[in-house]
């Protein structure tokens, strides 16, 4: 039987979308609880969570700790975008088709449920009264929290802010996606492989898989941002030129900016044939569907 | 020989200043680095740092654990200054004497510096390669998630946003500050308590001490805010009258304002007489320090 990923992911998006409504607060204090579950539900594509929960069934991970890392992970990501979109930072009124969290709730609830996020993803990680053994939620924490912090994304966004008006090198470029959304979805995949055992080979080929994807991703996003238009987009189009801000497109055209995803694409691929694990389909195919994605 | 808190705590202090000043990053990118060592370092008071210390002492705890407990709260509690002082936020221009760090560093890097704090917090609580049993490191950071986000530390936030310009019971005031300020500090006392083994009755004891000493710092802060001139508080004195927020002095007046900070230190010392604990003098100094100070 051939693997559809549209199915197989179906099945993991229901119960991420599940669990997260499950975990994201909904009592008071109203604007919080509400902002947070705004920020978080109902939007985005998951491929964060996608990956953690590929790598999980790729080294038969830990079930509940695998679903917790691909919710954690998803947090993470749904908070770095709701101060992203604040005014003191790239000012974007619109994300996933609606209003921004500022826009909607106000600045300063937009700014406390991205921070209530941000610590709620490591609530999910160290459970209490969970059969999840301790060292692996320790492992999942350290990644995360490195990750999210100031060698990982938070280090690429302060990177980027440095970096508006100014002409970076292609290697500049890649150290600050590495930072800014490569460390994230590394993560992910390392996380999901954390929920499980795996040999020092394998955990090195799905490393050398994370960050080529990592930088995929990137890549097709600044491909994305002068290709696409902001209905299929679901947020502003074209906003990387209008803010002079340095893209792979500007820096190399977009020709050899397509090459390029497609030599990332390759790269991942081949990077799991090292592995020696059996079922890496899923990641396979979530490597396709980053670098062929049209939003 | 008799308890000399001023040196007792001068040597945890300095392990503390030293442990952070090690720990934040100082590498690239600059700014972020800098904007979160000037948010912490050379500054306040480290109650929270000498309760862990002190709880971890009173329970023979794990010690590199508990420095590092020590200065991951400190790290959250630096954070949420760093976040609260913005423009959106409270608006403040001057801390522990010093300029904001969004005055200082513009509101863009300010985010993102209390964004990698809160990061790193939890880095520091999940290191890799250390001998702090797992179990620890897991406990310490569901402990310290639990109470920087929705239902802690972030969810008073809210509430206070939510509250200015209303007028609260004493019931509503108090349940804002249990999670706005008690919930740092009673996180402080459980994951020093955490970093060793404590029998229910301890744990218990220790819990009512935490959660007395918290709210009564904030009844005596309440109180600083209208009797202490900004030049002695290091931040601007008056500030809560100002914005119309309701306080402990404004619901209660000043007098009975006192007398709840003295009956609220009672109770922390008793509560730490049942704890069966013999090292509990440092968190008895502790207490006193907290109701009797000037600043």
């Amino acid at each position: 039987m051939s693997f559809d990923l549209k199915d197989w992911s179906a099945e993991r998006l229901a119960a991420v979308e599940h669990a997260l409504t499950a975990w994201l607060p909904s009592g008071p204090p109203a604007d919080l609880s509400e902002s947070m579950r705004y920020a978080v539900l109902d939007g985005g594509k998951r491929l964060r969570p996608l990956l953690v929960l590929a790598a999980a069934e790729a080294v038969e991970g830990h079930p509940q700790a695998a679903i917790r890392a691909a919710c954690a992970v998803e947090l993470i990501h749904a908070y770095s975008l709701v101060h992203d979109d604040m005014p003191c930072m790239d000012n974007d009124v619109l994300r996933r088709g609606k209003p921004t969290v500022h826009v909607r709730f106000g600045e300063a609830t937009a700014l406390l449920a991205g921070d209530a996020l941000q610590a709620l993803a490591f609530e999910l990680l160290a459970p209490q009264g969970e059969d999840i053994p301790a060292a692996t939620q320790a492992r999942l924490c350290g990644l995360l929290a490195r990750a999210a912090g100031h060698a990982g994304m938070a280090g690429g966004q302060a990177i980027d802010l440095a970096a508006v008006g100014r002409t970076l090198t292609e290697d500049e470029l890649r150290h600050m996606h590495r930072l800014k959304t490569g460390a994230l979805l590394q993560a992910s995949v390392r996380m999901g492989a954390a929920c499980g055992g795996t040999s020092a080979t394998a955990e090195a080929g799905l490393d050398a898989y994370g960050r080529a994807m990592g930088l995929a991703f990137q890549v097709v996003d600044d491909i994305l941002d002068v290709t696409a238009d902001s209905a299929t987009l679901g947020k502003t189009a074209g906003k990387d030129a209008a803010q002079d801000k340095p893209t792979y497109v500007s820096l190399l055209g977009l020709e050899r900016a397509r090459a390029h995803a497609r030599e990332l694409l390759a790269q991942a691929l081949g990077a799991l044939d090292t592995t020696g694990l059996r079922e890496t389909t899923a990641l396979r195919a979530l490597a396709h569907m980053v670098v062929d994605r049209d939003n």
